[in-house]
């Protein structure tokens, strides 16, 4: 019974896109004794973090696991104790009146048998949900779950020490989405030199102090998404793929999953500090909505921009406020119309809330610094660092102009202007409440998943030269002693670099095992020929950045899992699409991507027609006040309780507007930042 | 003219077995002016760290870059001046005679197509050496080549500060070959269970209170090899792939490359100290021998185990004594014949010197802790702990009996016991003087090299149970104070986790796409099935290895390069050859591996049978006395400076028989370990 539990599908109105959908119902199966309760069996909090809980009781109708004819014990009742305290009903102990019962049901696929033979398992669910609930004291707690006349499930739940001392003021995050140590060491080849063996410089990263590794899986799976993965780093709480700020349940609703408070509604309930995101991502995409969005669904992008500017509002919950600064791609869910939340302008929304609304870098810069700011600066995501230095004919073409006029978005600013910008208005705002940043270098990602490295690299590079000139920024202004950086991403790709390729000997090659000839492993791998200035290449792209993106001798690099596509490693003059989908969904080799290279036969479903994430660690880069506590090995999740510590967000009793105990800063009250 | 630098391959009779060989003159070519003068022009030394200083002018006859009809400046005047100091002939300041001039002739191709056309290029050298030097004063020197008339190359000599301190009275070296972070991660996977996203065990590892990087590229190549990989570990000087202890010239002879002091060698010359070696590999193999060798092609097996036990014999050079404790595999060097030093009997040449000698785990737990000792369990590599505890079948069948017998050697020592008993040697023979031990986990490469990822994940499992071991051995010894210990690797390979695969539905598919969608991506992935007990199965080897490695659910993990080959993703009951290579030696899909396979086609050159080294750093753990220093990110050259400087073997004068200065643990005279 255990292992097919490991592949459940999941079929009901939950496909997501570009998604291949499972079932909160592997992990609610999963993780139960019969009779499926559905309880968290482990969990942190931070102490006074706020959050929902669901109980459900699953009686699958048919299928290997059926029960009880299908009919959930409605009379289930439920208890919380903290170690060595007396049990209490959840409602007491929460004082809250006993929430309405709730029925659904679901179905999944018990395999890939079952799902061939389209053979779903049928599953009725009774459920209760207690909504906006928080545990103050430290220590142990035992919830306990009675059902089916006297079974019984227990969890254990830990709620980490108190930390209500503020050690930094701000709090910068960066995230390399996808980012690898791999990655890292292949950025730093393209555009730092050696002379023999020695770096002459080095990446930003490269000279941060404290270093650690963060292990990314989620509850449901062993490989994450950037959704569950940046929930984890964002609230302490590991969820599902394609959650975010929830623990997914089974119900049709995206929007009724049990939430968990996030660092930015901590952060503003407690200290009233100024926040705001930078993505090279459209500006729905998860690693930035993670912050405030609360539901199952990353896809829903409408719902989680909505939740970017007014909160939760089907639920009473903590109001962050709105970023101070809010600044990506993604003009799709801003221009009124099928994509923006409820059809409306989101433009006027934000403008009407008091922000100033840029459309591309001139209007950024002129951006007054002590006023709110949405800056959206094309549809869909930023085009890369490479395309807009190298290879800028590629952007001239698009369609991308974020009012959404048929032209294309030129006057863009790079992740450096936007982060530089957004430490200003966060700095001025902030002021002495301090502020928290996250910044995300999305297309190390996107790129990586299209087998474009060298985008993907890139796009790495700019990050690196972001942090320099943030860490430059931070010391103009005087604040960078206490500005806690942290650098880290939300999973990996299996990416690496194994060897150089001879891209004028590949090119004389007439078949696919000539051109792999031209390959050279180990000593002939040779030195990078990226940092070799060419006669008459000058791209003016400054000191961390390759000389030559296109030389003779190019790296050859791969994935571990890769669709059919060709090879030539050489830099792509145009962004890459590696493999085609044909009428039946099936993956092949795109005829039109690099023809002149050899054929790789792919490694994945042949659904997939791009690379996936990786089971890898990821570094995490800290400096500044508390960088001691990022050395060594942990999960996501402490990546959480590391920076809420550091902020002096666990709070012995319930805090708002500002009124956080034990500060050492004397944080004034939380007036809303006009 | 530079491009063509990176891809050249000498010929010559430095023929190197099973590595392609790429000329020395590869580096020599890069790291010039014209007029080819070999002088390293960065590099740093230990204070006192002797080293030999060789200088070549090159004059090609013909090829691109042919210079004065062949004929290399023998006139050519060498200087060395501290910063500030009055520049000396290299003899004068090392009050040395002026050594002879030496004249030979390599080539080699400058290209592919070169080599596909059969036109070498052919240089001629004019070359001087001077050996066993040694620079005491920390800080900058200049050192300048005068040649042709008046063209001048000068280079940049880092003395690094003086460490006469011994903080460290012991030292453990673990090195995982080719292991980076996306294998510890899948080794976790593996053996340690998750509930809820927690992991419930953690790898010994994951323990560790300091993690940092290093960069593993050699002064060749962007990608390493392990011989010049564990010689920068081991000396602070990197060096080009397959050189050990040496910076690889490009005279005929392998053994008069310059030589650089190893760690085991300032070791017992300046403290005294005890030292030995632990590998999986055969114990001619690099990374054991790099500690004592001197060669530039780590191929001469016989050569480099007679380095082990009686140093360098054809120069004057420091005395390492011999191990202390050197057990591994490798029998072929022990055994009278053509592979032994001399054709002797080299275990009867140990013996002479008053080791005990074990050909089996019965004997080696038997051998006296107070003798020195050697232990060769095996011809070639140790069995795999897969096959030693899974698979024993495998092992039943191999003609590998230490003593030549034709037999299977079946008596087999695991790396914890090996490296359980070198300590209690060390230990004991160390007594107050302290002790060196590097541990190596060989065959994670090894498996790597065959895609062999669960006998690779396997062996690093191995490894953790044998650090956790390890750090209870020095607990009850009551030493674990004072000894530091590191792990890390000396390259990667790139390796990651992308999903799962369902076995059962795998096998049910009649082709090749059909097969590859058992593959599940993402939420797909589910969790790790080799955690979960299953009714039968029981291997009884404890609490940090799977409970189950052959589950219906199986991770599905690859490299960006790999030979063809058939993929299943599933345990392999045999060990594995994934390619066949055929009459024309290019390499295909072996039939017999992985019959019910999917075909994967290669993304390596069409004549490698194996998977290839990658570019990723690796990362560091440490713990124990200086542990703070291995933080961050650094090149693997500073792993040897922060191990020396730990240990106090920077010496401001000329220090023999254990009469370091400075030390606070008042050390004896070296007195010869009898």
């Amino acid at each position: 019974m255990g292992d097919v539990l490991a592949r459940l599908r999941f079929v009901g109105d939950l496909s997501d896109g570009n998604w291949t959908r499972m079932a909160p119902a592997a992990r609610l199966l999963r993780t139960h004794v019969l009779g499926r309760p559905y309880v968290i069996p482990e969990r942190d909090f931070l102490p006074g973090q706020e959050f929902d809980i669901r109980f459900e009781i699953h009686a699958p109708k048919n299928g290997s696991e059926a029960y009880n004819n299908g009919v959930p014990d409605e009379k289930f009742t439920a208890t919380i104790a903290k170690d060595g305290h007396k049990e209490q009903s959840i409602a007491e102990f929460f004082k809250q009146s006993e929430p309405a019962l709730e029925k659904w049901t679901f179905s999944w696929f018990e395999d890939l048998f079952a799902q061939d033979a389209k053979t779903p398992s049928v599953v009725n669910v009774a459920s209760k949900a207690y909504r906006r609930v928080a545990l103050y004291e430290p220590g142990d707690y035992t919830v306990t779950l009675n059902y089916y006349n006297g079974k019984k499930t227990t969890a254990k739940w830990t709620v980490r020490p108190l930390a209500t001392k503020k050690k930094a003021k701000n709090v910068i995050f960066f995230i390399g989405d996808g980012m690898t140590t791999n990655m890292i060491t292949a950025a730093r080849l393209l555009a730092h030199k050696t002379v023999n063996g020695r770096y002459q410089t080095l990446l930003s990263l490269d000279e941060f102090p404290v270093l650690g590794h963060q292990m990314t899986h989620s509850i449901d799976s062993y490989i994450t998404d950037s959704a569950n993965s940046a929930s984890a780093l964002y609230t302490g709480h590991k969820s599902s793929v394609n959650a975010l700020g929830v623990y997914a349940d089974s119900s049709a609703d995206p929007l009724d999953d049990p939430k968990v408070e996030t660092i930015v509604e901590l952060l503003v309930r407690i200290w009233g500090s100024a926040w705001g995101a930078v993505s090279t991502a459209f500006m729905a995409d998860a690693t930035p909505t993670a912050l405030t969005a609360h539901s199952r669904l990353r896809s829903r992008y409408a719902a989680v921009v909505d939740q970017v500017l007014n909160g939760v509002s089907n639920y009473t919950w903590t109001n962050h406020g709105g970023p101070d600064a809010y600044f990506g791609g993604g003009a799709e869910q801003f221009i009124a119309g099928s994509g923006s939340p409820g059809g409306k302008d989101f433009y006027a929304e934000f403008a009407k809330k008091g922000y100033s609304v840029s459309w591309n870098k001139t209007a950024l810069q002129a951006a007054p610094n002590d006023k709110k700011a949405l800056g959206i600066f094309c549809k869909s995501n930023l085009p890369v660092w490479l395309d807009r230095n190298i290879f800028p004919d590629n952007i001239k073409t698009l369609k991308n102009d974020p009012s959404g006029a048929d032209s294309a978005a030129l006057d863009l600013p790079g992740f450096k202007d936007m982060t530089l910008k957004a430490v200003d208005i966060l700095h001025k705002r902030g002021d002495k409440k301090g502020f928290f940043l996250m910044a995300e270098a999305a297309s190390i990602d996107k790129q990586m998943h299209a087998l474009d490295y060298d985008r993907a690299l890139g796009d790495l590079l700019e990050m690196d030269d972001t942090i320099r000139a943030t860490i430059e920024k931070l010391k103009a202004l005087n604040i960078l002693d206490e500005t806690l950086i942290v650098v880290s991403a939300d999973h990996g790709h299996g990416f690496d670099v194994f060897g150089s390729s001879d891209t004028k000997y590949a090119a004389a090659q007439h078949d696919d095992r000539g051109k792999r000839n031209a390959i050279g492993v180990y000593q002939n791998s040779g030195l990078s020929q990226y940092t070799q200035p060419k006669e008459g290449v000058s791209y003016g792209t400054g000191a961390n950045f390759p000389l030559n993106w296109d030389p003779r001798y190019v790296i050859a690099a791969g994935l571990g899992a890769n669709p059919d596509h060709r090879e030539t490693f050489g830099v792509g003059k145009k962004p890459r699409t590696p493999a085609s989908v044909g009428a039946n969904g099936e993956v092949y080799v795109n005829p039109t991507d690099r023809p002149e290279g050899f054929v790789v036969n792919g490694t994945l479903p042949t659904n997939e027609a791009q690379g996936v994430h990786s089971l890898t660690d990821v570094p995490v880069y800290a400096r500044g006040p508390c960088q001691e506590t990022f050395g060594g090995t942990y999960n996501n999740i402490d990546v959480f309780y590391k920076i809420a510590n550091c902020l002096g967000l666990g709070q012995p009793k319930n805090v708002t507007s500002g009124a956080g105990g034990g500060c050492v800063s004397k944080p004034k009250p939380n007036k809303p930042r006009a």
